[in-house]
């Protein structure tokens, strides 16, 4: 690793600390570099704090100017939340710019570099480019397809259950496969269930364990509006939005209405992501049951699935899996994951597959 | 690792040519030393062939007398299909034998050691037992319980699924994975499947693309005697068993028996393990389908679980899941697996496990 990649690694890592609390926009991480010395560094903390390049310049230990700046994505160059960080840089007198990668946001894409070169700043992008394609995965999707990061998740036993005959499913992972589960709610911008799972198991479906996480918007799917007005996941601490169809009633949208609870009606769910993505959700989690994620499937609206694997025997004919549906007739036709990645928890596996 | 485990890993590593090819017999190795250097190795390379130690000292490149005698296994002290182990030691001139266990076969059983102290040869017993322990944990299953070894063998989607809803499988999983499949057959002493399985795949259940291996038997659970007279699984390529139960049509039996095919009636599954055990088949592969799996499960006759996930998605309400049968009510009565090993073959996930 050469000297560049050392110091883009270091903005890459202190990047990754804002994942849960940036969205929808990306994790950027930055440090100042100044005779071979770190002096500066920060990271993108939560929306609607101060960029990365910003937080880095605020915390030098020594003059700013005449150092080189690693940023993890390309400065921007307009006024949103914050400043632009394109001036900041100019004025604080950092010498060469480092960028792993051009932000392909359309208020950004290129425009930061030409600033900055305009002012005869140098600038030298593609250091750790592919970490950080991988860092900024689902903000990378979500700006361009304008749909939000769809992950799969389910938790299943050795023989393909996620449950008994009896409907029991508490608790076929173990509790570090738990916790993980709670480590993807925290990171996503939205958790989806539909509404067979809130009648069966009645979860809260918020963030526990975690220290200092945020609990993602709470989605159920739930055609005909069924959802008893007492469930856990209408409780008031987390956003919920109840999705129905046309036929969902009347009374029971305004009666959940009247509760603070937003009702969604639509016809289709990619438009049901497309209207998610236009208020900020970048990325979502679908935790089931088998219909929905069958659904999400079979629309090919998914794009990564984290499936939790317990080394127990459930068996049964009548017992339920995963993924429901209508299912394929050939196994030719079977939708095969790419980049595959194997963990262990205990005695838990976790594989993670992306959709093509 | 000490000289002596050095010379133990040795005889391991040539005991375990002889898988697939010895059982009922253990595999054993042994290795000849004199003056800190091998001077003869063997193992026991099939049934009725010699045993390992005659096989070193037949090997041996230098006069043995005076050598120390490596082995996986306490050496037999009785007349079976080869002469006594301990006579030849002793005739040879060894001067120590060091082995890793004793064996547990009642015709050994300790008097090997005994029979090579009266003659004062030291024997150091224990040396890389672990190793020894999980090198012939069928052999030792076998001796211990009197029934064969059972390993429960599925392939699975990540959904769970063993077939599409039109019962299609082929493949489901990866050439690599299949390839170990086979490896597994060649292992075993006999491959038992289901009826359905016979009628719905009409599978051959031989050893391919394994140069040398050989065929294990070939049983067909089938209450009701509906084997096709001229399924696959029926040529002779191999031998079959039909295992069929009161009800079994005799007229069709009879058929089957003029084909050469041999019928066993058994009413009861442990019954027929112990009839193949004494017959000398120490380990069997289950290979299906989910109500044959089921069985071995729920009469707690499995004693391991080798299960191939291909990173696929087959989805459907009405797709085949492994394991069938009727299946537990509660979670906390699930099956839980031990020892836990996971390996990668190619994009396919082997995970392996022992029932308690």
């Amino acid at each position: 690793m050469n000297r560049d990649e050392k110091f883009m690694n270091m903005a890459l890592q202190l990047a990754a600390k804002g994942k849960g609390k940036v969205f929808p926009n990306p994790l950027v991480g930055a440090v100042l570099v100044k005779n071979n010395r770190v002096i500066g560094r920060g990271y993108h903390r939560y929306f609607g704090g101060n960029h990365a390049e910003i937080e880095a310049i605020k915390n030098a230990v020594q003059p700013v100017s005449g150092s080189d700046l690693y940023v993890t994505l390309e400065p921007c160059d307009h006024q949103g939340k914050t400043p632009p960080c394109t001036e900041a840089i100019i004025k604080a007198g950092i010498k060469k710019v480092y960028i792993a990668m051009p932000d392909p946001h359309p208020l950004v894409a290129g425009k930061g570099i030409r600033k900055l070169r305009q002012y005869h700043i140098p600038v030298f992008s593609g250091i750790a480019q592919g970490k950080a394609l991988s860092l900024n995965r689902e903000y990378l999707h979500y700006i361009k397809t304008k749909r939000p990061y769809i992950t799969l998740k389910w938790a299943m036993s050795l023989d393909g259950k996620i449950a008994t005959k009896t409907g029991q499913a508490k608790w076929i992972s173990n509790s570090q496969a738990r916790k993980y589960a709670h480590h993807l709610r925290a990171e996503a911008g939205a958790i989806i269930v539909g509404i067979n799972t809130v009648l069966k198991d009645d979860p809260s479906l918020t963030v526990r364990d975690i220290p200092g996480a945020r609990n993602p918007v709470r989605i159920i799917l739930d055609h005909h509006l069924r959802i008893p007005f007492k469930a856990r996941v209408l409780d008031h601490r987390a956003k919920s939005i109840v999705v129905c169809g046309r036929h969902g009633s009347r009374a029971r949208g305004a009666q959940l209405m009247k509760q603070g609870i937003e009702v969604i009606q639509v016809n289709r769910l990619s438009d049901l992501l497309e209207k998610l993505a236009n208020r900020g959700i970048a990325s979502i989690l679908v935790e089931g049951g088998g219909m929905v994620l069958a659904s999400f499937i079979e629309e090919t609206l998914a794009d990564k699935a984290v499936v939790v694997i317990a080394p127990v025997i459930i068996g049964g004919k009548q017992a339920v899996t995963p993924v429901s549906g209508s299912g394929i007739a050939s196994i030719k036709n079977a939708l095969h994951l790419q980049d595959i990645k194997i963990r262990q928890l205990g005695d838990n596996i976790i594989i993670e597959g992306n959709f093509q």
